[in-house]
């Protein structure tokens, strides 16, 4: 299979999807009848299952045998249940990931967690550019805490070349996909480096999980975060996941006590023990609607193979900035994106980041068009590779539309210009 | 409308359901054909419109519209607009309410806010028998905070005397309906109590919103927290909602510093800055699935006169009782909740409890014949009454059933004492 064909036609794209072993996955979604959808990175599409699960749910589970659904359908076990499906899609040992609250509070939880399993150190990098909330979290929580902790914004050459790590930091919490700019991190090296400073990474893999494969136990990965609603497909604000490895979760102590965190939640104590394992990061009641469209998004990944879904993403990355550079010449567009120069070393999660002075129009123009991208503050077009929906030849469309839009100036119309909320 | 009538018939209740403004209503949800639904304090049923709610957004606004939703179908300002619906059904004012997350991280976010407003006060109160999952939080925030905090639990009567607010008190949080015994708070004298003393209550009104006519703003109350899935028939693991009087809005600082809260959301700021009014308790993305099944359970609300619905859980009470002294003595059983002597000064929230040694067993052994109660340790029998699904009738039907139990000694069966997850 070539990686790099020297002049990318229509052909050349539809015979990769001939050859492509995911291609009938697409099947198994609801999607547009016309036009491509780039933003499975923003909210995945509905798989065709989730009707059906969520209406049993509703049916029988909800609407006939009610609280005795608890025990009879084991909604109580859901969150961990849920967890040890998302542990198998990102390389996590059962018992090491649960579903529960959103990422946001996830995050606070196992940030406040690694500070207490840091004591005496009281800094918490980030990397420039990283997603806002990560940032706002952190900021809330040294906020809460108040005393000496400070926050290090710092570059992303400062944290490979291990600098940014000195004695007093605690705790990196960094985007194994960078939202903006898809640039990658490699997880495994960076946990090595801030190990070897002693110093703990929580991973949010909001913008890989479901889109590659991940090992987390391999990687040697001590505390991560991620989102349902992106690439897994578990429908708009499904609950998020959280991971912890095995050796850290007797001593995790997150500040966050909810009953069902509880060592015995149906007992009903006065004090709080904590569960032992992965089940003391459980909080408030689990919302089993959610929980129930989020199994069908990630059940599709337990039949499809990983490494094939990461393949795909990264060749259709390659595929489309080929056509970026073969068609888009001198309309503007510069690529925002680190482009990979070699198969061993990925540098690029599974989304592609044009920059364009009147980005946001543009991807106006485009949606109009039915090439739904998102726009990215201040200047980018982010086009998310979701391998389980997207066919090569949706490149083409795409590429094609863009360079319409560019040569005719079609953003151009005030309309296109209003700023309305993308998530 | 006798409210005691001296030697209660079947046919009495029957005639009190002809009578009953609210009888039709229940023909709005799903429930089991035969027996008697006293959980709707634990999980409410399902409205019919739910499926219809819930299905839409999948079909169309998630499967269709994907992330044009956010705007579209106004996803994101849900948590505010169904904030304000469930304002109406708890008395407060437009922008007083938001739903997010679950009961225990809203707590946690008013716990901490709360503490902000009163600094130099060391003490948070909670009652004795309180629903553990408000002790767990306040203890999770104080193991957070080190330094001084203190919980002190305290006995109703330190509460009701004023005692037990000295000047080092910033915070009571305080259960409406106490979950066990069913005893009712006077949510507007407390808190003029709490606030003579300086401190401020967080209300949780898990047991008391959809049950009762409240009225937070006319009662002055300053926060409060409350839940989707009970007699707001929300559905399993519903968001839940928390309350922030006006006047204390701008100068609230809850720690969990979310996107969503932010003042920008869609700017991607490095800092955060809380956006005004109740928007600034709102974290992560919201459960959309869940939140529009949320919305069926309380439009159900805005059709009623919730004086009618407080006015049917007290009449439900009164005459359940009556049945109970009426039909069950030397049988063993103890009244364990609140008997109210008067029709002014209501002291028992819409359910009723009895004691039994062997209440465990005894539960099971109803839920057999189809009267669904619950149990809470050590000994109680906990028969929620909500107004909405509940006839007169079914009352009879219960106690009857409750009657055979104990004359046969039904329960003493091994299989009836297995104790499982209920919540």
């Amino acid at each position: 299979m070539t990686i790099f064909p020297s002049a990318l036609t229509l052909k050349d794209l539809q015979e990769s999807d001939s050859a492509d072993p995911l291609a009938t996955v697409r099947d198994r979604f609801v999607l547009p009848e016309a036009g491509v959808y780039f933003c499975g990175n923003s909210l995945g599409p509905l798989p065709r299952a989730t009707k059906g699960r969520v209406h049993e749910v509703l049916r029988q589970q909800w609407g006939q045998d009610l609280i005795r659904s608890w025990t009879r359908h084991d909604w109580i076990d859901m969150p961990l249940r849920m967890g040890d499906k998302i542990g198998r899609i990102i390389g996590a040992l059962p018992g090491e990931v649960a579903v529960a609250d959103s990422t946001s509070i996830n995050l606070f939880k196992l940030l406040a967690a690694a500070l207490r399993l840091r004591p005496g150190r009281n800094v918490l990098l980030a990397e420039e550019g990283t997603f806002p909330t990560d940032l706002y979290m952190m900021q809330g929580l040294v906020d809460l805490l108040g005393g000496s902790y400070e926050i290090r914004i710092v570059a992303r050459e400062a944290l490979l070349s291990g600098q940014a790590f000195d004695p007093d930091v605690a705790l990196a919490c960094l985007s194994h996909v960078q939202f903006r700019d898809g640039a990658l991190h490699d997880v495994e090296a960076m946990t090595a480096l801030a190990r070897d400073a002693g110093a703990l990474v929580l991973w949010d893999l909001a913008h890989s999980a479901g889109a590659m494969p991940l090992h987390l136990h391999r990687w040697k990965v001590d505390l991560a975060v991620g989102c349902g609603y992106k690439y897994l497909n578990g429908g708009p604000g499904a609950p998020a996941f959280l991971y912890v490895a095995k050796h850290l979760q007797q001593s995790l102590e997150q500040p966050l006590w909810g009953w069902l965190g509880h060592a015995e939640p149906f007992a009903l104590e006065e004090a709080y023990r904590p569960a032992d394992g992965i089940r003391r990061t459980l909080c408030g009641t689990p919302p089993i609607l959610s929980l129930a469209a989020l199994e069908a998004g990630c059940d599709l990944f337990l039949e499809v193979d990983l490494e094939q879904v990461g393949k795909k993403g990264r060749r259709l990355g390659h595929l489309f900035l080929q056509l970026v550079d073969e068609t888009l010449e001198g309309l503007g567009i510069e690529v925002a994106c680190p482009r990979e120069t070699s198969l061993e070393r990925q540098l690029r999660g599974s989304q592609v980041c044009l920059r364009h002075p009147d980005a946001f129009p543009i991807v106006q123009a485009l949606i109009e068009r039915g090439i739904a991208g998102d726009f990215r503050a201040p200047d980018v077009l982010r086009f998310g590779l979701s391998p389980l929906i997207l066919r090569y030849a949706d490149l083409w469309q795409a590429v094609a539309s863009l360079r319409e839009v560019l040569e005719t100036r079609a953003w151009d119309q005030p309309h296109f210009h209003c700023r309305g909320a993308v998530t």
